[in-house]
C-alpha cells in the first residue's frame, strides 16, 4: 500500500497502526458503515492488517472538514449529490488521501475529473457502492476482467423500479398502486422520479459504460425510459406467454460504438435476469472469452451499501492482493436440517399411505405435498417433505424401507424450499 | 507492487518494464493463456501498466524449470494434479516468485501450506480459475468481503454434472446417455468418477468454505454424494412439481461449527440457482450484512479458464486497485435492434389483422407470436415481434397508430428473447 503522501505532522502519516477514517455523511448508509466499522472490528483488523478507526464525522450541522481530512488517511464519502461532495472528494485526493465514494451521480457526472486527480495525486478512488450496491460489478469489472475486450454490460440496476414491476406482475396492482408500497417500505422516495424515470439508472450505465469500454461516456450520450407508463395488463399477458418484465440498461459495444441505452423489457423465463425480483439489482458482463458472468444481490439498504464501502476501504489498506491467513478453529456439525423429495413404489391397496404418514409423524417430520399415481397392481408415491433434522429423516426412511408393501427401495433427494426473497 | 525479493541478477528483478511470466503446463487451458497473453497485449499493457511476455513454458516433454523459474516474475501453473505441481509451486514461491494456479486438488490439498510459503515471502499467490471457473467468487470472498462475516457460501460448482442433470431434465434421457453426452461435447472426462462422484465438487467446497470461514478445512471434512443413482423418473416428478435438479455444494456456519457438504437438490422455480444450465457454475454467498450476492457463469472452457488466470496476473502487476484511465474513442450508435411485445386494441371486425400484418411485413418485421382476445365490439391484440431494426419497428408503429380501427394508442415493450445458453 502506497501512504498518502503527506507532511509527517498529519496524524494519517503516522499512524501505521490505526487507519483514520474520515466519514462524510451520516444518513443510512453513513450510520450503517459506522455501526459495521465498530461492530466489525476484529473481521476488519484481520482483513485489512490494521485496526480501523473514524477520525471524524462530518454531518450537515457538525463537524469540519479540514480537520476530518488532517487526521485521516482515507476519505469515505457518503453525502449524496454534487455540492459539496465534489469540492470534498476532489479536496481529499488533492491531498493524497484515498477516497471511497458510493455517490453515482459524482462518479457519473464528474469521473474523468475525479480519476485524473486521484492518478496525479498517486491516491486510489474507489466506488463499488455507486452501482448495484453489494454487487461486486465495479470490482469484477476493474480487476478481474481488467485485460478483457467486455463487449457488453447490460442488467437491472435500479431496486426501486424493479420492486415496483415485481410487485405489479405478483399481485396484479396498479403502476401508482405498486409504487405507493414501495415507499411504504422505504424502496422509494417521497418524490421518486429519479427512479421511475430511469434517470438513476442512466448515470449507472454511464459508470459501467465508461469502466467496460474504456472509453468517456457522459450521462448525455445514455438514452433512457422509465416505468410509468406500464399497465397491469403488460404484465398479465406477460405472464401468459412466460416473460417478467424488467427496467433493463443495456451498455453494449457495436462495431466501433457505443450504445447505453436504458428501457423497459420483457424477459423469458430461463434469462438469468428473469428471477431477479424485489429490490434486488442483477448485472450482466460478456465478452467472448468469457462468454458471461452474472452477478445479483441487494442494490440498496444502508448495511448492505455500507458493506461495499468497508469492502473498498479494505482493500485500500490490504494494498496487495490478501493471502489467505487462518483466523479461527471451527467445530465439524453433522446434524443438519434439510427439506426432502421422497419418491415411493409402493403395493396399490388401502392403508398404505397411513402407514407411511405413521411413520413419518412418529419421528416429527411433515409432509408438503404428496402426489399418488397408479402403476397397474402398483402404486407410486411422490412426497415433499419440509425441512426437518437429517438424523430424525433417515430413521423415518430406514423405518419405511422395512414396510412389507414396498416394492423397491426408497429414493430420497434434498430439496431446497425458502423462495428467493 | 512489491516486486519479488530476488538478487539484483535474476530477470524478473530487472524487468520494470516487461512484465515475464514462466507458464507450467500447456494443456488446454495453458495453450488458451499463451494465446490469450498474444491476442490480448494492447488490453494487458493498459491494464498492467506494463507488457507481459512469456518467458518459458514447461511442458511434460521440453522446457527447463529452473530456467523459467529465473527468467520469470510470475510463475502460471496450469499442469494439474499434485505431483510435480507442489513442488513447483513452493519452489517459485520460495525463489520470491508471484504464483498463479488453476489447481482445485492442489490448493484444497495443501494449500495452508502453499498459504504459509507465500506469506513467508513475501508474494502472492492466486487461484481465481481453481473454483467456478471464470465466475469471480474466490476475489469476490477474499476481496470485497474479506471484512465481512460470512454464514453460508453455495452453489453449482461442477459443469459436468450440471450439463448431466441439465440434459436428462431436458431430453427425459438416462444418466448414462446424458453422461454420454456430456463426453462426446467434452463436458466430462473418459473417466468421470471424480465429477459425477462428487469429490470435485468437495475440493471446490473445502476451498471456499476456508476462505469463506477462515478456518482449516481438509477434503476429509467435506461430506458428499453425487448424481449416478438419479433416475430419469425424479427428474420428470421434479418438473410437475416445478423442482429442478442440481448438485449442490453448501458449506455453513452452524452456531461454532462448519458443515460442508455435497449432494444432489431439488430447487424451487425461483431460485436463483433454478435456472443455472448446462456446464455453467454458479456460486451464493450469505451473510446477514449483504443478504446474498449470486455470482454465475462457465465453470470450465479453455479460454474462460485461461480468462480467470489472465484477471489474476493482471492484478498481481496492477498491484493496487486501477485507477480508471481512458483508453479510447468510441462513436455513438442509434441504430439498435430489438424484439418487441406489441399490445394493440382495435375494433372486432374481419380483416383487422391482415392490414396490421400487411404493416409490419412491408416494413420487413416478423411476427413470433399472436394473441387475440375479443372485448364486446372490439378485440385486444398481443403480438410479440421478432428483432428487428428499431427504426423499422418505429416506423410500422406509427403507421399502425393512424390506422382507423385502433381503438388506443399502441403500447410496445422490448422483449430479449434469446435463450439462455
Amino acid at each position: 500500500m502506497s501512504s498518502p503522501s503527506t507532511d509527517r505532522a498529519t496524524p494519517g502519516r503516522e499512524a501505521e497502526e490505526v487507519a483514520r477514517i474520515g466519514l462524510l455523511g451520516r444518513g443510512t448508509v453513513g450510520g450503517a458503515f459506522a455501526d459495521l466499522v465498530a461492530d466489525s472490528a476484529a473481521e476488519i483488523e484481520a482483513a485489512a492488517g490494521r485496526p480501523l478507526e473514524l477520525a471524524g464525522v462530518l454531518r450537515r450541522s457538525e463537524g469540519d472538514f479540514e480537520q476530518i481530512l488532517e487526521s485521516s488517511e482515507i476519505v469515505v464519502e457518503l453525502i449524496g449529490g454534487i455540492d459539496p461532495a465534489r469540492d470534498y472528494v476532489l479536496r481529499a485526493l488533492r491531498a493524497g488521501r484515498h477516497v471511497v465514494t458510493a455517490n453515482k451521480q459524482l462518479v457519473a457526472r464528474h469521473g474523468e475529473e475525479l480519476f485524473e486527480t486521484a492518478r496525479e495525486n498517486g491516491v486510489q478512488l474507489r466506488f463499488e457502492a455507486a452501482v448495484a450496491g453489494v454487487v461486486p460489478v465495479i470490482r469484477v469489472i476493474q480487476e478481474s476482467l481488467a485485460a478483457t475486450e467486455i463487449t457488453k454490460v447490460f442488467g437491472i440496476v435500479n431496486g426501486t423500479t424493479n420492486f415496483i414491476l415485481s410487485e405489479m406482475a405478483g399481485t396484479g396492482a396498479s403502476y401508482a398502486e405498486a409504487l405507493g408500497r414501495a415507499q411504504e417500505l422505504g424502496y422509494a422516495e417521497a418524490d421518486p422520479s429519479d427512479d421511475v424515470g430511469g434517470a438513476d439508472a442512466a448515470a449507472k450505465m454511464a459508470i459501467l459504460a465508461r469502466l467496460a469500454f474504456h472509453t468517456d461516456v457522459a450521462l448525455g450520450d445514455v438514452s433512457y425510459e422509465g416505468i410509468t407508463e406500464i399497465q397491469p395488463d403488460d404484465l398479465a399477458y406477460a405472464k401468459e406467454l412466460g416473460l417478467s418484465l424488467k427496467l433493463l440498461g443495456v451498455a453494449e459495444l457495436i462495431g466501433e460504438g457505443i450504445s447505453v441505452r436504458v428501457f423497459p423489457c420483457f424477459l423469458y423465463r430461463g434469462h438469468p435476469l428473469a428471477p431477479v425480483e424485489g429490490p434486488f439489482n442483477a448485472v450482466m458482463v460478456e465478452a467472448p472469452s468469457i462468454t458471461e458472468i452474472t452477478m445479483s444481490g441487494p442494490g440498496a439498504g444502508g448495511v448492505e451499501t455500507a458493506t461495499a464501502v468497508l469492502g473498498d476501504v479494505v482493500s485500500i489498506l490490504a494494498g496487495e492482493a490478501p493471502v489467505h491467513r487462518l483466523r479461527r478453529e471451527l467445530g465439524r456439525v453433522s446434524e443438519v436440517s434439510s427439506s426432502f423429495y421422497l419418491h415411493l413404489e409402493v403395493a396399490d391397496r388401502p392403508g398404505v399411505l397411513a402407514r407411511i404418514a405413521d411413520v413419518l409423524g412418529r419421528n416429527e417430520i411433515s409432509v408438503q405435498s404428496v402426489v399418488q399415481r397408479g402403476l397397474g397392481d402398483d402404486a407410486r408415491l411422490v412426497m415433499v417433505i419440509h425441512e426437518c433434522a437429517e438424523r430424525r429423516f433417515e430413521s423415518a426412511l430406514a423405518e419405511i424401507g422395512e414396510l412389507d408393501f414396498l416394492r423397491s427401495p426408497p429414493r430420497a433427494i434434498r430439496v431446497i424450499e425458502e423462495e428467493f426473497v
